[in-house]
């Protein structure tokens, strides 16, 4: 399954404007204002200028808030996103209620101890945002992330992420029944996306500090339901899909 | 979400034709003709002439099988459908493979070999069973069973039912986790269905003859999503369903 653009200019439009390009002035802009966000429960709140109310938008970072503030936009980032945009962006800060700002490894205490699985989902989501997708919580479909090939309003979401941990699933995990593995694969297909997994895989490293995440390794696999006309012998048969 | 008839004289057929007139006809014919069915590997294969072809079809209980005998009918039965006509109907012989008639305890004993979850699964299908709802494998959904409120060929199903087992779920049970509880309840929304949870309560009893089944108790549980909207002030709307 090939990605869904929405509409005819849509592809043209993407291809003019990559994503890793958007990325890349949303970092300059931000190092530039010296960006501060504030921690706040599961979130970051960060308040932009029009400027970077553009560029967030555009990067698909974070939503919007609607306040009574004028001048200011405020932005509400989700974890994974404003760890990556401090850690492996470094083109944010973060400081916490006491107003101090929160070096890398007290962010990551600090995520950890909000969210026991944050680990595993930010090696996840840093991982497909370092190939420039554009990565969203899953949560409408029961998956942990969605992934799009450019901005959703370009573009249908392509993936359904879930993020598995290698060797450690222990009794929360998803996909461990038949029955789990078929209701996901049948509601991706549904949606027409391809449900992709990422299983993380520590290499016997723990959670300690962030520079744990160096040596986990992802490893990607899709999942499709078989279709037994995709094995009929007339190639062309199989190239158009045609049942 | 009510039943979603097929077309519209299916409500008024339904009416006419109950399921519990169709089953009782069943039974009647299969005692009548002292039906055997054959136990083979996960199913039991029973073949009939014409009249009970039509009862069997009306009745839904398994599925035909292509032969190359003309004057007779084969079908397969899953293990809940053999059991149900064999232990609760009455209406049934199965025969091992070494053609001698398993009483009802023997039967039991195969079925729990043959899968771990069967007294479980039993319970729930003969639970909706003995209620008239016509019970199919639910595969296609990634849920144990669907549920009509009569012939698949008058009316979709209404329930998408997933088996748990109260207190004792283990590792592998289902609905865990939130993103295969959202997974689960997206889908039955996409298709229309809504999601039954039966909640099996051994009450202490094990599963060592099929009389433990009577001690079993069944919570029945359905799920569906919080709409923001149906909580408006206005009786109408909610009535309505408007958004």
């Amino acid at each position: 399954m090939g990605p869904r653009w929405k509409g005819r200019a849509s592809e043209a439009k993407a291809l003019a404007d990559p994503m890793s390009k958007i990325i890349s002035d949303l970092h300059s802009s931000l190092v530039q204002s010296e960006a501060h966000a504030v921690l706040a429960g599961y979130s970051a709140l960060l308040a932009v200028e029009a400027e970077q109310t553009e560029l967030l938008n555009r990067a698909c970072f974070g939503r919007p808030i609607v306040t009574a503030e004028k001048d200011k936009q405020w932005y509400q980032l989700g974890m994974e996103e404003g760890f990556y945009l401090c850690h492996s962006l470094k083109c944010l800060k973060i400081v916490g209620e006491d107003n101090s700002t929160k070096n890398d490894d007290e962010l990551w205490q600090y995520m950890k101890a909000k969210k026991e699985t944050f680990p595993l989902l930010y090696k996840a989501y840093s991982h497909l945002r370092k190939k420039n997708w554009v990565v969203r919580s899953g949560s409408q479909y029961g998956v942990d992330f969605v992934a799009y090939r450019h901005h959703p309003s370009l573009v249908h979401s392509e993936y359904a992420v879930l993020v598995l941990a290698e060797g450690e699933d222990g009794e929360n995990g998803r996909l461990r029944v038949w029955s789990d593995i078929h209701c996901t694969v049948r509601l991706c297909g549904g949606v027409a996306k391809t449900l992709l997994i990422l299983t993380i895989n520590k290499n016997g490293q723990g959670t300690a500090t962030p520079s744990c995440l160096e040596q986990y390794a992802v490893e990607e696999r899709t999942i499709s339901r078989w279709s037994p006309e995709q094995c009929r012998e007339d190639p062309a048969t199989v190239a158009n899909g045609i049942k």
